[in-house]
Formats: C-alpha cells, sequence, structure tokens
C-alpha cells in the first residue's frame, strides 16, 4: 500500500453510468504523423487505432461523440512553452486535421479548442449536458498533457469519468504511466478497451443521440 | 535531450509579466495537519513554510492573493476516488479551515471550491482580471492534485504561469516531481521561492490592490 | 405579429423533458425584505410565495433544487453600477440571508454567487449535470437582472428552460414583463406556477435525488 | 427618480480603464443582411456602420478586437425558439459570414460561438487576459439578445463595460432601449460612438496589441 492509498487515494471506483460519452482529444495530424515535429510516438498511435475501434462501436450503439483538435489563428493561444505547438498547429494547415482513421464528421461533434482540455471554453459540456450524458470515455493524446487536462474538467463538471489507458497515447511511456497513476487515484476509473467494449456492447438500444 | 525536448517541448520559457497574482490552493487542515487522513506530508509542510514567506512578500508589495479550500456539504461533490474528501471535508469542519501560517482574511480572497482547479467555477478569474493580472504564482497542494489543475486552468485563461517548486507540496516525491516536470514542459515556469522573492522585491512601489 | 415573430423568433417551444432541477436566485433579505434598500417590492414578494410552493412539491418528488444568494466580502465584485450592493450585500450580513419561507439547507443546495447568473462561475451546472438534469425552472428574483442572467446561462449549458413568470420578482412591471418577453422569445418556455406543479405532480415516482 | 433609481440602481458610473478591447457580437449577414429571414433591422444597419467607424479607430490605436459569429452544425445548440437560427446559422452558409464593413480578418480574434454570449465558453475571455484588457466595450446585434448576454458575463468576468448604444443594434426600438436600460442601471456605462472615439483618440501611443 503505497502513501496515497494509506492515506485514502483511489479508495472507491466509479462505474459506467447511465449514458454515455466519447471525448476524443486532439487525433490531430501534428500528434499523430511522424511527418510533424510533435507527432508520431508508438502509444499515440496505438491508442488511435483503439480509439478508432472504441468510436465503430460507440457509433453503432448512437452513444454522443465530441472530438477535438488544437488550432491557432496566432495570438489567440496561451502562453505556451512548446514552439511547434504555435508555429506548426495553425488554421488551414495539414497538423490541425483530425486523423483519417478516427475522423467522422457525418456523425460526431467536431470542436477546435484553443486550451489542453476539450472542456475548456468549448462547446462540449453543452453538448454532453444537452444529451443527458453523465458518463465520459476519455480518449485521445497526449496522456500527459491535454487528456490529463480534459480528464480533470470532466470529472470537476461532475461526469464520471472513464479512461481506456490504450485509447490514451503519449511520447513516452513514463509521463503515460505516472499521469494515470495520478487520476487512478483520484478522478477516473482507468481501465482498457474491452471493458468498455464489453460495456457499450451490454447497453440497452436506443433510437438516436 | 529527452523524447519531449526533441519535439519542442519545454523549448520556450515564460517570464513574468507586469502585474503578479499569487494563488494558494487548498493549504487547509485536512492537507496540512498531520491529525487528519490526508494531511502531513514533508513536502507539504516545507511548502506551507515558503508559501507563508513568499505571502509576507506579496501582501507588503500589494499583490493581490486569492486563497481557497475544498468543501463540501453533501451532494455537491464530482465523484471523487477518495473517500476522506467526501467524509473529511465537510462545511464547518476543522479539515476545512485554512492553515494558520499562511492564513490573512484581512488582506487575501478567501474562496470555496468544490474541484481541484481554484479556477474551476470559482471567482478566482474575475478577481484576477479585475485586478489586471496577468502573471499568476501558484502555490499549495497537492502537486499531483489540485495544484496541477490550477496550473492548467490559470495557463488556459491566459495568465502567465509560475511555479515555486518548494511552495507546491505532495504525499510523495515522485509525483512531485513528475508533474513539475509535465507542467514545465508545457504550461509554467517551475522556478523556487528564491526566484519569486527577488523578482517581487524589485517591483515598483505601487498603491493598493 | 410582431417584427420578431415575423421573423421566427418564438417559432417553437421547449417543453418539459426527463428530469427537473430548480433554480433559485436571490431570494435573500436584501431584496425580499422592505426593510433594506433593495428589498420589498410586490411582485417580488409573489413570487417569493409562489416559489415556497413550488418548492414544497419539488423536493416532495425528490427533484434537485440549487438556491443562491449574492454576497462580497470587499474587491471580490464586479463592477457593479449599484451602490448598495456593494456595501449591503456582504458577508455575515442580514441582507445576505436567505428569504425562510423559501429557506431548506437541509435539502438544497446553497451556493454563494458574485456574479448576476447562479450559474457564472458556480457549481450549479457541475450539480445538475451530476444529477442528469435536462430541464430547469428558474425562480428568482429580480426578473430583469440576475434572473434573466441565470434563464440565458441555463439555455447557453444545453438546459431547456422552464419560467414561470409568477415565480420571479421585479421593481417594477415594465422591466419584468419586457424580459420574459425577450427570454420568451429566444430562450425558455414562460409558463406559470400552476403548469409547474402540474407536471411535477404527473412525474412518475423517484428515490432520492 | 424611478423605482430602480430610488434602490440606488444606476447609482455609480463605471468609466474607461487603462486597457481596451472591443467585442463585435454577431454581425453576420444572417442579421445584418435583408436577405435572410432575421435579417436587416434599421437599428442594426446603423450599428453596422458606427461599429466600422469605432472599428478604423480602435485597430489604428492597436486595440484587441474580438469578433464572433454564431454558427451549428447541427445537433450542436441550445434549445433555441428561433428555428431560423438553427436552420439557417450553419457552417458554410452565407448566413455565418461576417458583414464585409466590420469584417478585418488580418487583426481581429474571430470566434465561433454556439450560445448568445461571446464568453460564453469561448476563447474570448483568455484573449482579452493576455492582452491585459480591463475594459470592453461591446457592439453588435442583437441588443435583447446576444448583445445583452455578452455585457452580462463581461461585467460578470469583472471587466469595466461600456456600451456605445448606436454601435448595438435590434429588430426593434422598444427592446433596445429596454434592455439599454437594465444595462445602464446595473452593469455598464451606456454611451454613443463619439465618445467612444473621444477617448480612443486621447489614449498614449501604444506598439502593438
Amino acid at each position: 500500500m503505497d502513501d496515497y492509498a494509506k492515506r485514502g487515494y483511489g479508495g472507491a471506483d466509479i462505474g459506467f453510468g447511465e449514458r454515455i460519452g466519447i471525448a476524443v482529444v486532439d487525433f490531430q495530424l501534428g500528434f499523430t504523423d511522424g511527418r510533424f515535429p510533435m507527432g508520431g510516438a508508438a502509444l499515440t498511435d496505438r491508442a488511435v487505432g483503439n480509439t478508432a475501434t472504441l468510436l465503430a462501436a460507440a457509433r453503432a450503439a448512437r452513444l454522443p461523440v465530441v472530438s477535438c483538435y488544437t488550432a491557432y489563428a496566432g495570438g489567440d493561444a496561451p502562453h505556451w512553452k512548446v514552439p511547434p505547438v504555435l508555429t506548426g498547429l495553425r488554421h488551414g494547415s495539414e497538423q490541425v486535421r483530425l486523423d483519417p482513421r478516427i475522423e467522422n464528421r457525418a456523425y460526431d461533434f467536431v470542436l477546435c479548442k484553443t486550451a489542453p482540455s476539450i472542456f475548456f471554453q468549448t462547446a462540449a459540456a453543452p453538448i454532453f449536458i444537452r444529451n443527458r450524458v453523465d458518463t465520459i470515455i476519455v480518449t485521445g493524446c497526449t496522456t500527459s498533457g491535454c487528456v490529463r487536462a480534459s480528464i480533470i474538467d470532466a470529472f470537476s463538471f461532475g461526469f464520471r469519468v472513464i479512461v481506456p489507458e490504450d485509447c490514451v497515447g503519449d511520447v513516452a511511456e513514463a509521463p503515460h504511466v505516472a499521469n494515470l497513476q495520478d487520476v487512478r487515484r483520484r478522478y477516473a476509473d482507468v481501465v482498457d478497451l474491452n471493458i468498455c467494449l464489453e460495456h457499450i456492447a451490454g447497453l440497452p438500444n436506443r433510437n438516436g443521440v
């Protein structure tokens, strides 16, 4: 038992609620494609593939999906310490295009965001509220950056949060693991893709989002 | 050079801006006093002492200070996985009292919050805006929880963020270090108390907040 | 048909959804009690009485209720043009006490707010989200001030909004009527208490909030 | 002296602060062009022309300008009672294009919003914060809808709010006047274009936004 567990951290599970939504954070070419400075890590590549599988199931079950990318016009960005974010993630550039493996604009709600969290000053929360979502499965990249921020906000807004660890990716493994540990202790159930697929397969049929 | 640095993470500094504010996160007895289940870690104790020093300088320089604690009435909490948060951090309990080493209700703005971040659905951002703050020094506990969340939000709102690592505390060292590393790569300058004290000492005189 | 109706304003109704919550805005003595500079209008008095009736039904049906008051410590207020707000609505003063006709701290969630809207930087939205509310009945005072602001935010967050006009009060009738007209054209169904009571009476039984 | 003035409403002025930003709300063809169902009112037309004059001065003085339009993809809208909003304000349609009289994408920050207020879950507040704005001049349409909502939020975030009444437009005069009256009593100085132009003309020179 570690020092956190002794103090009660991680001492409860969340579980799925009645209505699930999916948040897909920053699966845009700038992060998923190795041609770009910040792109192309193995954990992220794995996460894109697994998220594609999750999304196929979620769309078939008519669960609401909100997918986002980060993009700037110039001057509208916060004080990033990552120069390629500011120079590369520009409206109209290839780096802000969603990865085709997860993109489905006919079904998903697609948002542009300017801060780490998919919820920070975006329409994500209102969309989930309108769709009566109480549980959000968070996927995307990177675990130690925008995914972590999105998990905190989903939790803060009062949603149940589920993170399939093989659907979130990062540049390196240690921060990926450390952030999931932080999150598991406090805010979210950290599971794997299969748990999510099984749960979705067991949902009662619904008509439409 | 690690994998993040190769991709450009941490490739810029933020620096202090024109007007500094201080955010003090959750230095309440439930976290700072060893009598309570979540209280009493060495890193946190160090951070309280150092923050007290920082606050003395900040108040003397008439910088705005926002201090917060987490407290619930019951049913108004998000889905915490930490049972002692829900059972212990109740309005009126000793665990929600600010640590006397940092408390100064005659000067500071004191807020109650219900989510990890001092900014999430609180008056902190409006208070800093009204005081024309552009730079926020984040202190408090815990680094891997509410401090991390507060740093992300300060950054997201467009503020410059400075984190003196010896003014933020945690239960264990590894998550403390790992979170500061995540943050240093993306959102904030991670410095120490002395850097902040020197900067404040060099500020021009001002009258009032 | 007025100029707004010709353009399509008011061309749809909202209706009650699946799960109702009640928002009670600023029924605090500073506004409801004639001893205070901003207190004691006939429309507000009527609204307090009607809201008490609504709340009795809502609590019996186990619907979540969020009640708020406005209060300041000094320096934490926005730039109000109403000096008695700043001088009178101070923490600890009688003017920030909820009107006893609507107060029920054992059941309701009670929030302090610093801006007009009950939702602006408060825990109201997270509480309603956690309780899976999709429809908010807005009551309180004043129609042309904090009620109007709260209606806009409830709508903006994606909730269905219902306003019983006899449960919201104001200093004078013309702004009360004009604001309800603005709102009816855009954001909310404007009904009366009886419609709400009938709807609540027809709800299926539930266990607990 | 009316009932509101007797109670202290409108009993203080705000005044310009140190750093001004301009918010331009929904001057998009759907509202400014008579070819569209919601478009083409005389007050709005006047406001577009006056705002163009204001913006020329603001840009010359290097003041930050945030301009927005409302647009939906479908399913991402709140529960509007105005069917032409949902059917007409679609991404890619002519109705969501900014009016060429006020559009300047090379200078302004241009945002898409989904709720009435230019601040609601958008990057407007972070942009103004990053630019150290403390005073926001609100222009746009319609006074009794999205302008009113934007004024409330600018005020709530702690900014000083100035509304030049001839730079905001509406379908009909009575709601225009009534809303400005509500706002003047509580949240903002209501002035005219000339006051703003004179103030901007008197600002010290600055380099860049």
